[in-house]
Order: structure tokens, then sequence, then C-alpha cells
């Protein structure tokens, strides 16, 4: 059996790899544009920050052997074309033309199988100057080495990255930590990671990279990349006002790889070529996987287009299982997504509340703000998760945390990322047993705290606001329309009385049943503690005794505090 | 609403207090025999270790008010009765007879609902001299408190610990940490956790504590505690010879609570009091929680019993809820756990292998071991990590891990609990999408490899020992029977070449197809690389080859040296 592979990145070389496991005597030939091949590309920021020392690391073996032409030969049995590139694929003849890039030659190969993993390109928007010298994409290691070699000679003072996903981010980091470059995102939305995690999360991240050093303009457009005379990038031109520049990335997202495709007259949609669970195109002897398929969202049941080589890597699996004449289904994805910046951790998975609306759902925002260890446990971080949730069914769509213990923030994503496909609600999550001991969490994890509140919440006894109502509350606190009611103890509300009295009201949970009286009933009152905990018990109080108008603050004050609001300072 | 809830640690209060935020009209009344509630009893080796400054932290807040009588009844409006037993359930009269302890009065409470939370007791086998001075069990803060004077007061130099469970094993720790206290573990059976985890995951423990300087008689019997005239423990005798002691701790599990229960005729098993999904006992208005009742195992669908304080608070909370007119079903458990210990983690859910074969199950262990990060990314520690997987249905009904990265381990494990009660099988695991960045993983997730390499040990092309099975071809190595193959690089081979050729021999995995010659037909192979991924696709060539006899070992030589196996120290 003959099997071309084209791409070998990450889905190319485990669909290659996989079919020589199961089928020893079939003839697999993988070929790529680059001469460098199988490299992790996730990896670029840390061989950029000097984490990694050398860029080989990035496609060595985790036994130190370099992925070569010469590693797949000997290892694996995979004959490998470099610098070659598919031009054409005749499905009547089962013919690949290909094409030498170095001598221009072209040849033709047959197949009996085909493999398209033919992977994504950054999007590069039409913006005056984009062609300058120091402007990058950060898509593969000729460019990283590049960027790596101005950077060493010491050439960046001042980078801007366009776009605030998660390589915009990354590149920050990695520009800042280690070479103490200034660096500027520049994001065209309202936040950071803008369609994957909700703006209170993203303020959240904002604010720590922002305490890191980085500058970041939100609701900026970039109007012009400006050179000087020899070609060089020397600033930008936002909608904010003029950026100096000796360095531009642009991170403005991929778009998936599908000409060859939609030259083969194979189904594709602007996701991505279009594959059958089997990870087989409208062609049964092409199969395709990574980065130019189209994936479909095991929540919304649509079809999504996601960059992840985590999901190259098993879809090339299962494409190698499937030509060698075995049956593996890719059933799609619950788009998760991790990243980590400085200190901090982000992880996702699931729905957005803006998307999960988007798509039609009836979707609500919970919260829970807890500790990563029990609360007696000498190191503890905060974690904030919170969930979305559909308040027709009870399903819950979505999940996103933040914190500083990225292992234990990811590690409570990936537990409820891996039941999604199970269509779960409130109440799978609400026993779901994590395990338990000190060092790992509190008796009652923070993800099944999600679920009460949740139930809470659904049943219209939680009634809370999120950081963003809550500001503009705030900002109308001189009206006399609201009253601000801590909870806590003395010691914790004493600042913020002293200072915002008689709006800022402390009546710690303990004594609030004795000073009812003494509460407003024509005004809205925002109940605040630490976490929120307590502020939905005392919320419970009120509407007994008949108070209208009455929410808590979700995540309180620690969840303030994380996304940068102070509101000692605050004036 | 009458409610009295008997026994105030953990499912008690937590039901009383969720009675009271759904029903604030009800009257809930709360029952215990100790003086101290609503504590952490988990938390009892943290303080005696020292890193909890102060034992109240253990029934505080963690807004570090005491959880008291005051708390109970100021915060949460719930009536406390400390010091006070119930002796009697009157079920036709729903009245509930009562002892204060201090003065022996009986008194006689009515009730509409009941909520039985008696938790549980330590066993304490019947051992000539256990009740010699010195001689404790883990279970309250009294004794916690008595535990902590003596070492403080530099009474105790030696210590023995009687039973290798979590408990036995988290006080050698902290014993041994803060305190350099001798402490030796004596455990009955052939490891560490018995029932809990395989004997190779023991094995790993095992040698990361001993490391530490505890010492560890396993298959050890305790004959007898030796006491001096004045009544005071000095030994503990044992089948293994006699072992000096200031101080013994008796952990030696725990039995649940169910005389109160028995007594009102209500059904009971030896794993505890018979509730249904609502935690009803066979008296419906009779609810019971916690250490005390029975759990269904939703791996077995049988009644096991499990002490746990995140279980009983969950099942608290979910009491509350139904006894205010809710609707909330506790499914069961899987039966999860996970201790930290010096630098270790060891996590758990389902069953082993050796418990799943007791149950009839046709199971089988699968190893993966990879590290938690991007191999190329700085920080990083292996994860070792276990499957129990059926042979019949490729259904997993378990998990273990262990590493050095406590977060991520226990993460993992997680992960994959959650899909428990949905009856994964591995093509569940296979495809799992677990969210992916270089700092949290590899492009291919641990979990998604082991099931991988359960896929191909199910179809027979994977075929491996474990370390127990290795270690006894090893102690044959002379006898000519085996050839132990070293797929590695030259480098890495090179000292167990030098110190056992012509058994121990070097082929690296691109040179295999070359020196296949060179291999004995008539031998078992066992081939060995680091962490047994190489070990696997040689063997797949030697199969093809035709090769009798191959294994590879699981876990390679990571897993030996984890377990404190050297082999070149080995004589």
């Amino acid at each position: 059996m003959k099997v071309i592979v084209i791409g070998a990145v990450a889905a190319g070389p485990k669909a290659a790899c996989r079919v020589k496991r199961l089928l020893p005597e079939a003839d697999v030939t993988m070929v790529d544009k680059d001469s460098i091949i199988s490299y992790g590309a996730c990896g670029i920021p840390y061989f950029i920050s000097g984490d990694i020392p050398s860029i080989e690391e990035l496609f060595s073996t985790n036994f130190h052997v370099l992925r070569d032409i010469k590693y797949f030969e000997e290892f694996k049995g995979v004959k490998v074309l470099t610098q070659t590139e598919a031009v054409f694929i005749n499905r009547r003849k089962k013919e690949v033309t290909l094409k030498e890039l170095t001598t221009g030659k072209e040849f033709v190969l047959p197949y009996d199988k085909l493999v398209l993993a033919t992977g994504s390109t950054p999007f590069i928007p039409p913006i005056e100057g984009v062609d300058a010298q120091g402007v990058f994409t950060v898509a593969n290691m000729h460019d990283t080495q590049k960027i790596h070699e101005l950077i060493k000679r010491g050439e960046v003072e001042r980078a801007v990255i366009i776009g605030g996903g998660a390589i915009g981010i990354e590149m920050a980091e990695a520009l800042t930590d280690m070479w103490g470059i200034e660096v500027t995102i520049v994001e065209m939305t309202s936040q950071l990671l803008p369609k994957i995690v909700e703006p209170e999360i993203a303020f959240m991240l904002q604010a720590h990279v922002e305490m890191h050093g980085v500058k970041i303009l939100c609701n900026s457009q970039v109007k012009k990349i400006i050179k000087d005379d020899s070609g060089n990038v020397s600033g930008v031109l936002t909608t904010k006002g003029e950026l100096a520049a000796d360095l531009v990335i642009m991170a403005t997202g991929v778009r998936p790889n599908i000409k060859l495709a939609q030259e083969a007259e194979l189904l594709t949609t602007p996701q991505g070529i279009v594959v059958n669970k089997r990870l087989q195109t409208s062609d049964p002897d092409i199969y395709a996987g990574g980065n130019c398929v189209q994936n479909w969202c095991l929540i919304t049941g649509k079809g999504v287009f996601l960059s992840s080589g985590s999901i190259a890597n098993r879809q090339g699996r299962i494409i190698g299982t499937n030509i060698a004449g075995g049956r593996d289904l890719f059933e799609g994805v619950v788009r998760s997504f991790v990243i980590k910046v400085f200190d901090i951790c982000v992880a996702k998975a699931g729905l957005s509340v803006e998307v999960a609306r988007e798509e039609g759902f009836n979707a609500l925002p919970v919260m829970a703000v807890q500790l990563d260890r029990a609360h007696f446990y000498p190191t503890k971080q905060l974690i904030y998760l919170q969930l979305t949730v559909d308040k027709d069914t009870g399903r819950i769509l979505g999940i996103q945390a933040v914190g500083l213990n990225g292992d234990a923030v990811v590690g409570k994503v990936n537990t409820m990322a891996a039941m999604l496909k199970f269509r779960p609600t409130i109440e799978d999550l609400s026993t779901l047993e994590v395990a338990y001991a000190p060092p790992f969490g509190a008796a009652m994890d923070i993800l099944n705290t999600a679920a009460h509140v949740a139930q809470n919440t659904l049943k219209g006894k939680n009634r809370s606001i999120g950081i963003m109502e809550f500001l503009s509350f705030w900002q109308e606190r001189n009206t006399g329309k609201y009253l601000f009611l801590d909870v806590r103890e003395a010691t914790d509300a004493k600042a913020l009385v002293e200072k915002y009295a008689p709006y800022w009201v402390n009546i710690s949970q303990a004594d609030i049943k004795r000073h009812l009286s003494n509460l407003p009933l024509d005004k809205t009152i925002v109940i605040v503690c630490n976490t929120g905990m307590r502020s939905y018990e005392v919320q419970l109080i009120l509407d007994k005794a008949g108070f209208k108008n009455v929410f808590t603050l979700r995540g309180g004050i620690a969840a303030l505090k994380m996304a940068g609001i102070d509101l000692i300072q605050s004036s």
C-alpha cells in the first residue's frame, strides 16, 4: 500500500508513523514545503524568551534525537521529501503532482491513500506597511530564528504586538520577561482573548500582564505600519496614536490551508476541509487532519476552526489507524484552551457566555472563587472559576478559570471538560467526585461549589452581578441610588467604610439579622464579601425580610482585586 | 418543621445549614458527643507537622471565625448541643432521646426529619498492650492535642505507626519532617496503601518515603505493645522483631458508626447505614450521610464503606436540599483518593487491578510514563500513570498516578475520574480533549497516551511486563534464559552494558533492523528503554521478524528508578 502524507508538522508525522507501526510493509512518503519538519510551533515563545536554550529542542524527541529526515527514515521507516510542495491532486488517477522547491522540478507520485495535513497560515490583515522589515508572524522556525537574532543583537527596544490572542500574549511575555523590551499589545476588541473568555476573566489576565510592564491598548485598530527609509519598521499608527517600534509581531489569527483540497474539488468550508468522524474527506481515499480541517464542536454540533497541535496529533493517530484498516473515530472538540503568562494561568473549555448566547442558548454566568488547597493548608492560591450554564435546561456549556497555581487551574478545567461530551447538567457537577486531601483542595471542591452556585442561581435564589455591572453601579455611587453592604468582619471592611460612608456600610454576616431595620428599602443593595459566599447567605436573609433589588457581587472583593480594581484608589 | 441532626463534624453541619438557607423558618438542632465540632480531621497531620500553627484553624472558617456553637447560632441560625449523645431513636413517636454527657441527664426531642451523621470510629485491633499510655488513634481534636503536646515537650524520639494506609503515611511524614522523630511504619500486607493502589505504585511511594528516613516494615504483624512499669508505651513487638517507641499511632482503619441506626432497626450492612439515592434510610423521615453510610460504587454497582470528608460534605448538602423539599440525588462514588507525602503525590480513582479482578473483571494494567509539561519546557517532572482496563470490553475501571508535581498528578486523575460514571472505554480516553499548552503537558497528553497503550495492549500488539515480573526475570538473569535488550541511545545504556553483558545488550532503536540477526531466537527478550515507548516500537519490529517471547518493561527504566530499584547497585 502506498500512502502519501502532505504536511509534516503534527498530524502528518503522527499519521505516517502510525501507519508504519500497524502496517510495516506499507510504503509511506511524507512531503513538506519547509526544510524543518515535525516541530512544536507552540514552543516558539519559550525559545524566544530564552527558557529553551536551543531551537533544535523544538524539533527533537524527548530523548534528544533530531526529528529530521534521517530520524523518520531510520526510526520510523517513513520516507520524507522536504522543500517539496504538493501542487495538484489527481483524484481519478490517484496521483499527486509534487514540486521540488529548490529546483522547480515537478514529478508525480501515485497513492492508495492520501493524507492532507496542510495546516494553517497566519492571517495578515491588509494594512499599509505590513511588508516592512521587522514585521513578523509567529508560525515557523525560520521567522522564529530571525526574531531571535534581531533581539540577541540588541536591535529591539520596543515591540508592538498586533492581536491580543494567545500567541500575542505569549510573545509579549517572552519579549518582556527575558529581554526587557518595551511591549505594547494592540487589540481591536474590548478585551484580551476575545471570544475565548468572558470580559471578567480577560480583565484579570490583563491586570496581571500590565503589572509585569506590558502595555495593552484595547478597542484600538492599526491604521498603518510605519517604515523608515531603508524599509525597516519604525512604528505603528493606531486609532489611539503612534507607537514607536523596532519589531512588530502580527498575531491576528490563522486560517486553514484548504487551497489544495479546493482545487481537488473536495468539500471545504471557511472553517476547513470537511471530514467525517473517521477523518475522511469527501473522497474516502483522502484523509485530512490537524489545523486544515473543520472540527465539530461537541457543545453546539456545528463546524468550527481550531488551531491546536494537540488535536492535530490525536487526529493524525486516528488517520493512521483507519488507513491501516482500523475503525477509530474523532467525535469532535470541546474547544479547550490554556495559557500561562508570567505567573498567571487562564484555562477554558466549552463556550463563553457571549459565544453561547450567539449560539442561541439562554446562557448565564456563574462564578466561584475558592482556594486551591484547604484553607488551613499553608501554601494556597485563589482560583477564579466561571461556568456558562444554560438557564433553560441546567446544562453546563462551558468553564473558565484563572489563578496563579496553573496546574490546579488547568486540572479543574480539564476535569469539567472531560464531562462535556456527555452533556452534563449542574447536577452532574454538583456531585462530581474530585479526589480530596488538604494539599489539593477543599472538602467541597471549587467545581462542586460552582455547581451549587449555579443551582442557587437557576432557582432564582442567588442573584448576582458581575464586575462590569458592579462598576457601572459604582460609577453612580454618589447618586444615592445604591447601597454597598459589606458583610465581612469589621477589620476587613474598615478602609472602605472610612472612605465611602454613607453608601458603603459594614454589617458583618453574624450581625445582619439585628440590623435589618437600619437598611433602606428604597435603594439597590449590593452585598459584598471576600469571595461571594457570605453575600449569598446575607442576600437570603434580606430576601426573607422583604427587601427588593438586592444583589451580590460575583467573586466578591477578591474578584475585583484580581481584575486590578482597587476601590480605595478609585476616584 | 423540626429537624434534628446527630453528628456535627462534616455531613451534619452541611445538612443543618443547607436546611436553614432553604427553609429559614425550620427549627434545626444539631447534637454532638464532642465539645469541639465542625473540624477538618483530614488536617490533623498538618497540625502535628507544624505546617498549621494553631489547632483552631482546623475548626475555623476561611475568614478566621471559630466554627463553634455561637457561630452556628449567629451565622447559620442552627441550634447546637455539644457533649450530648443521642442514645435512642423512637421512630414511631419521632423522638430522639439525648443525654447530656457532663451531667448524665437524659431528655427527649421531637423531630419531623432526622439526620444521622454519626461518622466513623477507628478500628483498634485486639492487641495486648494497646491500652498503654502513648498509644493513640488519629481521629479527634483531643487526641491530636495530646500527641502534639507530647512531641512539643520533646518526649518522643521514636514512634511506631501501625498501618500503612493514608493516615499512617501522613502521620509518618508529620513526625519525621518537622520533629526529626525516628518513625517506623508496620504494615501487615506486602505494600503501602493496600487495596488502594497497585504494588508498582506503592513501591514508588515507599521508595520516596524511605528516602526521607521513614522505616517501613511490610508483611509484618504487631504481636504486642510493650509498656513500662508506669504504663507508658516503650515498644512494639512485631513478627520482624522489637521496635522501641515512645509513641504508637494506631492507623488500622475506621468503621462506620451504625449502632444507633441498628438499635432503631434501620437497615444497615457492615459497610454502613443503607440509604437510597436521596440519602434516605429505610425510614424515609430519617436521612443519613457521611462516614456512617454505605456508598454505592459506580464501577461495581456494589456497596462500599468510604471515609471521606469531601463525600460527607456533598452528602450533607443533598440531605439539606431534600429535607427542604428538593430532589437532589447522590448517585454513588468512584472511590477517588489522593495523598501528598514529602514531595510525592499518589492519586487514584476507580479500581486497582487487584480489586477489579476480585470483583470478577478480566482486568489488565496499562502504564504510561510521561512528563507533566512539553519535553522542551524547562520545569518538568515525570508522571507515572496506570490504568485498570477490562480486557473483555475495553472499559476503563480505574486510574492511578504518582509524581512529584502533585497538582498535575491529581489533575490527570480527576479528569479521568469525571468520566468514570459514564462507563468510559479506552476510545473515550483516547480522544479525550485536554487543554494543551507547553507549560501544562505534551501535545499528546499522558491520558491520551495511556489510552493508546491500552488499545495496543488489548489488540495484543503491546506485550508488557510490570516491575514485579521484571524483578523475577532479573533474579534469574544468570540462567541464560533471558536477554535484556536496551534500545536507548548508547550513552544512556553504557553503564548497564558494562556491568551486565552479555545478558544486557544495547542496540538503539534506530539500529535495530540492521542487528536482528544478532538476537537469539531461543531466549525471552525483555526490551527496555526510558519510559516504555521506544520499547514498544522495537517489539513490533521483533514480532515481525518472527521472535517469540518478547516483552517490554512497562514504564521502562524511569519506573524502576521511581520504585527505588537501581540495577547497577543490585547484586
